[in-house]
């Protein structure tokens, strides 16, 4: 079902040194299945993280927030599938809080030291009984070699598990980059994926960090979009366990900084690509790019206004090149002094639409030829500035209805 | 498939004075079918209009605003389906005016008091020669109690016409307001309707007019949504005779006027929630009333957030009481400074959710329950002011997708 995307194998993700992963069966929603994960972190790890901007959001964003700003060193992460812990009000904090405190208490650290995460359904109490009760399963299951299991547990309509690796080269030393995430549907920028983790084991400093998980997650996760529904629980953590000997990344603009800001970003984008590709119903995946902008805020809107329009989605899904309705998203985006004349429309390697209507050189064969492939590109040019903006969807097929009227039963 | 609609009788469609329809089988995209109408105006008829935010906006749209500016009195109006003529350019506004030209010839008009109006596929050439083909037939067809198949001549993936009348008494006069619109897809607000067209033969200043159909728009086609998608060709006119013995309505705030005006509001309503009844695939009909905000236009926001959320919609779809994506669309609607905790939401009667979580009272039973109607009325109370807003749409059903990946085949 997912577009061009295999799962990853185990081997191919790389430990980070100062991670272990835990994972257990603890029946929060369903029977059967790895719904609960633990990761420990080092002492001295440093920790960043963005999270949803919906005003609904979910108990333990807030806790996490909370957690993250009396700066007392993260020792664990505790993530639960199932329920989403999210408009639950303040018996949903409660709960959230008594999970962080049955984590200290098996990690030997304080609660303020654990960052809860929870996605599933909204609305629903958490049943913290059952995560105290399968705490001890994680515990014994803990290993830096878990990060395949890690990426499975924080599964939830996905249709396979989302991790990458990378190792780069810092100053003649290898650090090591690995991340997980879980998305599928309720995704679209601010923020985009429901969870993700992407844990180095480089020796970053603390402000450092924090500005390398915003730029990360404005490339990758901020760039992709399913169905334009912002969740209440997206979050999006950096980790570094500074075990590697590669010199301190302690400033912007430093060669060392590039680097792993780059590994970061690139893993980020791979995982928030993964994402679109595994989106639920997802058969196509469609990179639209808006260049000739005169801001990049304004190149965004065009973008996501295309990705976000149903009518445009179902047109790829049905490989009909209706490429009319991609001027309408273009129109509708709210640039109040566009001029059309001067928009230029490609699809892959096509000039389909210049000078306000279609081009003389256009054909439908030529059209439909690259609505027929699973990957396509969009591009658009506004003729008006030098800004850029990209932005990562799919399609709008059956099987998206199907698995969303149905998503609870 | 349309919800709680039925097809109007001809003997339900009053004939307004003055304004006569005449339709014709042009083939301009399919054959067998009435794909063109003409309506003609009586001599000193005010007829005003508004039309689509997008920036893509049809050639016919800009030739609408260029005729109604001129001022010379307008003589009769041609809508054709099939083919939209937005994203034609040049060549585009080149058939508009020849098209309006044709109409000129056959009316003993001038071409700019001819309104031209399009719906169908973007991106594609109007066939001026069989518009002109077919005129003659319309003209021979010309009558004043042709509005039944008139709104027949407009339908594209409506799966019935639709159209209103009532009869109002001004000072002791009566006058009548018959409507008629299509829509079905691509529906949102500014502007809702792909076309919307009444008529009255109330005596009414012009300026007052232009004030009425902006009010109107604002209270009916502008709150309605289907898809989030604007489409380049919105059109919503209004037409005054000035045939009838009213005391003529000159200024606002008179008794007459608010007659007049809540009798187009009241057509144009009935006649935006036909078009959302019969929205593209819809199985259920939804009002949602956002209320106590601090302004109209957050009200609206929050409204259109929901209206426009596909997990919402699908969860309409499927009747199931998945109600936290109603708090995340909340949540989602980019009012930065909301407090969750003050909201509420109703189910129908059922109350759902307060303090920023589920209510001690709500059951899964009662939530099923209204979920389970055709017609369901979501309520969201803001706690933070005294403004509100209401919106109609639909679910999002895999008919919505069958019709939009098939519409051009």
């Amino acid at each position: 079902m997912a577009v061009n995307l295999s799962p990853p194998t185990a081997e191919s993700l790389l430990p980070v040194s100062g991670v272990e992963l835990g994972y257990a069966e603890a029946h929060i929603r369903k029977p059967n299945r790895k719904d609960l994960l633990l990761i420990r972190l080092a002492e001295d790890t440093h920790v960043a993280g963005v999270f949803t901007q919906n005003r609904f959001c979910a108990a333990p964003v807030l806790l996490c927030k909370e957690h993250l700003a009396a700066k007392k060193g993260i020792r664990a992460l505790v993530i639960n599938t199932g329920v989403a812990n999210a408009g639950t009000g303040e018996e949903g904090m409660h709960a959230a809080r008594k999970t962080c405190g049955h984590v200290a208490v098996e990690m030997d650290c304080t609660a303020r030291q654990v960052l809860p995460f929870s996605t599933g359904v909204i609305m629903e109490p958490l049943p913290v009984e059952r995560i105290e009760a399968a705490l001890p399963n994680c515990v014994s299951s803990l290993s830096e070699t878990n990060w395949l299991a890690a990426a499975q547990t924080i599964m939830t309509t996905d249709t396979m598990p989302k991790a990458v690796s990378r190792r780069v080269i810092i100053d003649g030393q290898a650090v090591v980059v690995t991340g997980i995430a879980k998305g599928a549907g309720m995704i679209q920028p601010n923020m985009a994926t429901m969870l993700g983790f992407i844990a180095t084991d480089a020796t970053v400093d603390a402000d450092v960090l924090r500005d390398m998980v915003h730029y990360a997650a404005a490339h990758s996760f901020n760039a992709i979009t399913v169905d334009g529904d912002t969740s209440t629980n997206d979050s999006f953590i950096l980790i570094a366990t500074n075990r590697a000997r590669n010199p301190p990344v302690n400033g912007e603009g430093t060669a060392e900084f590039h680097a792993l800001r780059d590994a970061v970003t690139e893993v980020a984008t791979l995982l928030a690509q993964a994402i679109v590709r595994d989106g639920e119903g997802a058969t196509k995946f469609i990179t639209i790019i808006v260049e000739q902008g005169k801001t990049h805020e304004e190149c965004a809107r065009v973008a996501k206004s295309i990705a976000h329009s149903p009518l445009v989605k179902t047109a790829f899904f049905a490989s009909d090149p209706n490429l009319g309705r991609i001027l309408a998203a273009i129109g509708n985006a709210g640039i109040a002094d566009l001029d059309v004349s001067r928009t230029k429309l490609y699809l892959g390697d096509v000039l389909v639409s210049e000078y306000g209507g279609r081009a003389e050189s256009y054909t439908e064969a030529a059209g439909s030829r690259v609505m027929k492939e699973a990957e396509i590109a969009v591009r658009v040019q506004l003729g008006r500035g030098k800004e850029s903006a990209t932005v990562w969807t799919c399609d709008f097929s059956y099987d998206y209805v199907k698995i969303n009227a149905d998503y609870r039963s």
